[in-house]
């Protein structure tokens, strides 16, 4: 987007009109997909920019098909309304997620709005690649079917409970299906074809994003997400941006040492987060067999009942949840901590032991503004969050061919 | 710097011209600060921009004082030879470090360039804020005898091993010092003067910056910096830009717990990572008495010799650094981890304990390309970052007033 080829941010320089033109189509199209419809005066006063300008780049995303204006709805105040602009659901995404016990497939429309989906309920486990992708084909070419015409696809994102290589989608370790070095980039792409990206990414940062983007973290730049199915996933908003590190494998924070004298991980370590307050940790504590987030809540409900021997692995798994967020409060100190996934169940049983360890192992400075959430997107997120990334490329530049 | 008032990265709108004027005037000299005397050819291709506004630029910056022009001194080639622009040293801040044995004032030139310093050494343990602002401002008052006329003040920084607010300046908390709440921007806006800004930050935050900008880390957008004195102190760089949290306080690596059955903190936790891997660890493990960088340089000495307790010790110690370690690249999944002040003799001595363990430790993907490394910029670094964040300012906007 800049004339400059330095990638360090502060060697960038200014851009060209063809550049600031683009970039104020991006800011403007960005501004009603995230927060819905809005008028002409609001995006003049909210973007900073002047009325004529506003009606140029509209003219532009209208002609573009990625935005429609109409008259408001309510016209109660005198003089002439503002005119509103609408994001363009016609234009959409295909979202994928690939979980422990389910797949999904969705078509999502700018504006963040699901406008198909279909769901596959799979039992948990290794998991071959073919049983992922045919499912996911499958749902595609029904969801095709009755995609009006003028309809115009973007691209697709996929969220997977995995080591996502970040510039093609292979997936070097995803543990609880059993995947290793699987192509899952390549193979996608040959299902929806070459013409447009197929971005894949780990789930928990996809939750990240999106409650970050139309969820619990709204306008809050410093996030540490927590999600909690077979494994523990992290998901870093740093600086209002998403941390991912070098080769897009950063916030494994279910491996994350905390014990090094407990229980050996699938890893390779000992006493990784992971191995105290995953759901089998929870589940050997209460004495349960099996697995799934309906047994954790069934450990909860029993600890809610008075069953001690439930109310004393939710004490246990509380303080050990309590001391890894202790350690990231310290190395981010963030403005909010989710817990998702089944995590959710387990902090909301678990609060009091959470906060009390926070409260002693956190230093002050570093937790003192800091909220514990959980989602407002529920299962939802790891989708929005994949038609996030399939939208990025468009809002980043509407005219992109 | 944008037109846009919202502080989401993705909704901010083009510049306008005079923006895009000052963000060319930035690039360019940030350029020449960081990179050294360069042609103007090489800041064509460099920046991307074409020969006329190079030229433009230039003229602005030598005319605000911030630049020089002058022939190459090597013209073996034919053709006409393309003028060197160099930083104007005549340009300068004043940079401070507070660190646990020392001291230091420096006058900094543009290009990063010491041009004066005073080193004031004492001992460790509590030290009254007078104690500290006192020896600053005479080392002030002494080095303006000596500045030439025509400079030109641009700010000051400051380094201290403490967690530190970043919009005031006010140190929270540095326990190896014993100041609380201590307003110590404020007390240096009062030595320096009201007319331009003094910063404030936390020592290590300002190493890992100073050796991104110039040392060891350059060009690698994802690095985790370990600083060993009194305490464990850490920076991060993530996506090319500081991690530093919502108040400023993220980083306090040293306070990650990794232990939970290890020795009480001085900050309330049992079994932080710096009690495990501190100067008092290490020496407590080889049975010596005292503190200081020289001691622990001594234990790495007595170890290198065959001394079987020392020896000891940096195995249990180089242990205890590769857990941390390892959880770092876990979470951050960065390309180089930096190990400085008294670590950086730990680590030399440690280096296999600390790789064996970060190969166990540490998932394949997140460690695959990580380098382990000493600072390029030693004890200078925190006097660098200090005058780094009092020149930013003015990268940021070369024509400010």
């Amino acid at each position: 987007m800049s004339g400059a080829r330095d990638s360090e941010q502060g060697l960038r320089t200014g851009p060209s009109q063809d550049e600031i033109r683009r970039l104020n189509l991006g800011a403007l199209l960005r501004y009603v997909h995230l927060r819905g419809p809005t008028s002409r005066a609001e995006l003049t006063t909210n973007l900073g920019l002047n009325r004529s300008t506003i009606g140029a780049l509209t003219a532009d995303l209208a002609a573009a098909g990625l935005i429609l204006e109409e008259l408001p709805r309510d016209r109660g105040r005198a003089g002439r309304p503002s005119l509103v602009v609408r994001p363009e659901p016609a234009a959409y995404v295909f979202a994928f997620t690939i979980e422990a016990d389910r797949i999904t497939a969705a078509r999502v429309g700018l504006g963040g709005v699901i406008l198909d989906r279909r769901d596959t309920p799979r039992p948990r486990g290794e998991l071959p690649p073919v049983e992922v992708v045919a499912p996911l084909a499958d749902a595609v070419r029904a969801m095709q079917r009755s995609i009006p015409p003028g309809a115009r696809y973007i691209g697709s994102g996929a969220a997977v409970s995995a080591m996502v290589r970040r510039e093609d989608g292979l997936v070097r370790l995803a543990p609880h299906v059993g995947w290793v070095d699987e192509p899952l980039g390549e193979t996608l792409a040959k299902v929806l074809g070459p013409d447009r990206p197929v971005t894949i990414r780990n789930g928990a940062d996809l939750r990240a994003l999106a409650e970050h983007t139309r969820g619990a973290a709204v306008g809050c730049d410093n996030l540490v997400y927590l999600h909690g199915d077979a494994g523990i996933g992290g998901g870093i908003i740093a600086g209002g941006r998403p941390m991912t590190g070098h080769g897009g494998y950063g916030g494994e924070v279910g491996h994350m040492v905390v014990n090094p004298a407990g229980s050996p991980c699938g890893c390779g370590a000992r006493g990784c987060w992971e191995t105290e307050v995953g759901e089998a940790a929870l589940l050997r504590a209460a004495a349960r067999d099996g697995y799934g987030r309906e047994l954790v809540a069934a450990v909860v409900d029993a600890a809610a009942r008075g069953d001690a021997v439930a109310q004393n692995a939710i004490r246990q798994v509380g303080d050990w949840l309590g001391f890894g967020v202790a350690n990231l409060v310290n190395i981010f100190n963030p403005e909010m901590v989710i817990f998702g996934g089944s995590l959710r169940e387990v902090y909301l049983a678990a609060a009091a032991q959470v906060r009390s360890r926070l409260n002693r192992n956190g230093l002050p400075a570093c937790r003192e503004h800091v909220r514990l959430r959980t989602p407002l997107l529920g299962d939802d997120a790891a989708l929005l969050g994949a038609a996030e990334v399939a939208f990025e490329p468009l809002l980043k530049d509407p005219l992109l061919p």
